[in-house]
């Protein structure tokens, strides 16, 4: 087997038996680990000050990982028959969302290097978590959830314009109901639609509320219909988990003949 | 073909080959987008103020435009089997759902010029937006949606039966728990039932909540109460897409005689 | 037909064509629906001092129609095979669900003069809506709902239990790890328990929050077990719905020889 | 019988008919019961000092009754084949959950005789509820329910992991978007993630949200992400509990042979 070969099982999740893979699986979702827990840590600042050498360090070494783990997926990808060709394999590799996650990890310490200041992007680093999802044993349920999701894509979709709608016309409705006594909390449609994603979502922090009579009556309507507009999701979710199960192929024989009913 | 039946298919959702019905789809559709933003973003002050001409040259074409189709839809509209008829049909066509929308798109324009008063009406011109879901292809799915709601209408009839029936309680006891401890907050059962629904949907806002022993007792129970009654619509509308999925006619053979059925 | 036969016809829900039964049935469906208005509308002060006199007349009006009525009903429910026997009939008629509610409507207005002060109990009232939905065709439905909740009747219940329970052990502990720095807000496990219906059911005032570390874990967590236990009852009610969908007696055919499925 | 069998039968929930065992259960019901009031009561001031010496003799004899209950179950354990060696077997059950929670109900008494302060593990008492459990008919109901969870292990903990990303995504993104403007509210990733469980849960107690643009819209799309989340476990509990349901053994009939399935 060429080095090209060993270093693509190696990246690879790990085939049983393989002990040496299964190690390097494990040191990379480590460092993944480490590296979402040093992003979080990295902004108390009780812990930052203590340990800014650390951190930078950390950051340098994690970096330097990922950029070599990342070159050598690129280089090694044309092992897999669906990216076979040199460049042409290389770019469409290099444009799969996996790939992709790799790359925005690296990509916010190299950016400051050539003038850009992606401080920002630095939170895209918590997708790498996803990869370690592609490791564990929840990959077929995680491609059911994913199925699921495909089966019902127009449903769900349009459940999302319903949802932007009822925002849209509630809005709308308690802006012209609420500006003229609240013109701060009320003060355009947009603004009115931050109050109404918090009702229809049922968060209700608090901060916006209606105070008119004719304000309260629409944001009573607009509350109960959102509670029922969520039901769509959920019902819409639960038949096709029903479907799933039911497609599962079962052969249940009689106890008594034996024969496949 | 006529005028009337080319002007008839051009406002209809173009049938697939169809160029300038497409071009005139895809005109429209932007055209509500373009009004809906246009509405949101005149009570932005910061931008209202610096584009007062623009929102109102925006607002006479896209009403002109709106209008001239109005009439178009009207006087073609008997192109349609189910309008044939001059008078009847076009005045049973105006009567439509989809009429009515586009009619109250453009009536907060002139009602001003005969002295009423409809700033207010002008929200309604979000409904607008409804047409575009008629030219994309969830039209299907919103169908199946309106199937789902018309199999279970007394069911969620009932259920809304239910709630209004806990939210009247609810208020009630809850106005007798606390008007004399919180007389400005629980000034009336129609104040108490703006808190009932606030806690019944989850919502929450914070603006009014019990203070008393009895009060914080009912509360608690009504909180779970509600949450306990919106899993019936979702378990409703579970069933009823659990039922549509089952409808849907599977390549299954009759035992007997083999055909499909 | 004698007197107790026709009172009884008249009394309950009208058959198609008798005329009187439907007007009586109208009289008292608006006379409820009065009452319920009567009841929330008292206790708008601007409505109830420009019209004290007349909410009186129409408590006593509206007592005396139902007392005649409650009366009446125990008279001839002997009518019915269900209820036949003189005495044992009436007493289980009287104890009989919709016969209590038609009692606990009338029972506020006497209990003060002999001395018990119950007009808090007036709310119950509004419970004779049910009376409404049995006139109109939502029985059936209101039937299928306590179907659907008795053949879970143990499910359900556990649920509650471990509301009860997660309630208990949230409010215990969140009491152990805020009671020394909210003393006021988290005074006692009782108090920590209004907090926890709060968080459990998503509500969430406000009014009462944790503010130490330890107690934003445990309320994290709460709130989240509190969404999934949330979750129990929609999929149980969803299953029972679906049960009840599949008990429906079908009896497809097969297109091509015509025997049943 | 030995005498070790005949405790072993009244300890065990009581058999129909066995009257002694049965009046045992109630009596070990009723005192977990007040051990339960009586760890809530405690925290009541006004409670507590008027009854401080009842609260003192009625933990010590609690403790000394599940003590000795205790001890005994441990003895007796070896007449259950599944506990039979003396001493292995007596380990393997002190190591079984039931066993452990009842440990758990009287160590804190004891721990401080020995100098650890295990006045925060009293509460751990309350699990002792969960025994009660045991006693009534919802067993089967419980058993139920576990196996609803046990067949949905992988996708409930999938649904757990997205929540959690969900959370790091949201924490970390609205620390970038809020910390310069409220540096109290949002002072790091983790204080961040004090809110985004607040609102992923819909519970919004409003101590804490966005007042910056790009916060508000954060907020307003992990609010409706937060609410499509909790469709999943929903719509995974229903398709669970319907799966249930469809195993139910029906007297179903083999096509082949006629004989019941």
């Amino acid at each position: 087997m060429s080095v090209k070969h060993r270093i693509h099982d190696l990246l690879a999740p790990a085939k049983p038996g393989d002990t040496l893979s299964q190690a390097f699986d494990i040191v990379l979702v480590t460092l993944i680990g480490l590296n979402v827990a040093a992003l979080v840590l990295e902004t108390v600042d009780s812990v930052y000050v203590g340990a800014l050498e650390f951190f930078r360090w950390f950051e340098i070494v994690s970096v330097a990982i990922f950029s070599v783990e990342y070159i050598l997926r690129i280089w090694v990808c044309v092992v897999d028959p669906r990216f076979a060709s040199p460049v042409g394999g290389r770019v469409r590799f290099a444009r799969s969302p996996l790939a992709l996650i790799d790359l925005a990890a690296v990509l916010p310490f190299y950016l400051p290097m050539v003038g850009v200041d992606a401080r920002f992007l630095r939170a895209i680093r918590c997708f790498r978590v996803f990869r370690i999802l592609k490791l564990v044993r929840y990959w077929g349920t995680l491609q059911l959830f994913a199925r699921v999701f495909a089966s019902r894509k127009e449903q769900l979709a349009l459940t999302i314009c319903i949802l932007c709608l009822l925002l849209l016309v509630a809005s709308s409705l308690m802006y012209h109901a609420e500006h003229h006594v609240q013109p701060q909390a009320f003060s355009s449609i947009p603004a009115a639609m931050w109050w109404a994603v918090a009702t229809v979502s049922t968060v209700g922090y608090g901060d916006v509320y209606p105070i008119t009579g004719w304000g309260k009556v629409l944001a009573s309507l607009i509350a109960i219909l959102g509670v029922g507009l969520f039901a769509l999701p959920t019902g819409i979710l639960g038949a096709a988990f029903v479907e799933e199960l039911q497609s599962k192929p079962k052969a249940t024989r009689c106890r008594h003949c034996g024969k496949e009913l």
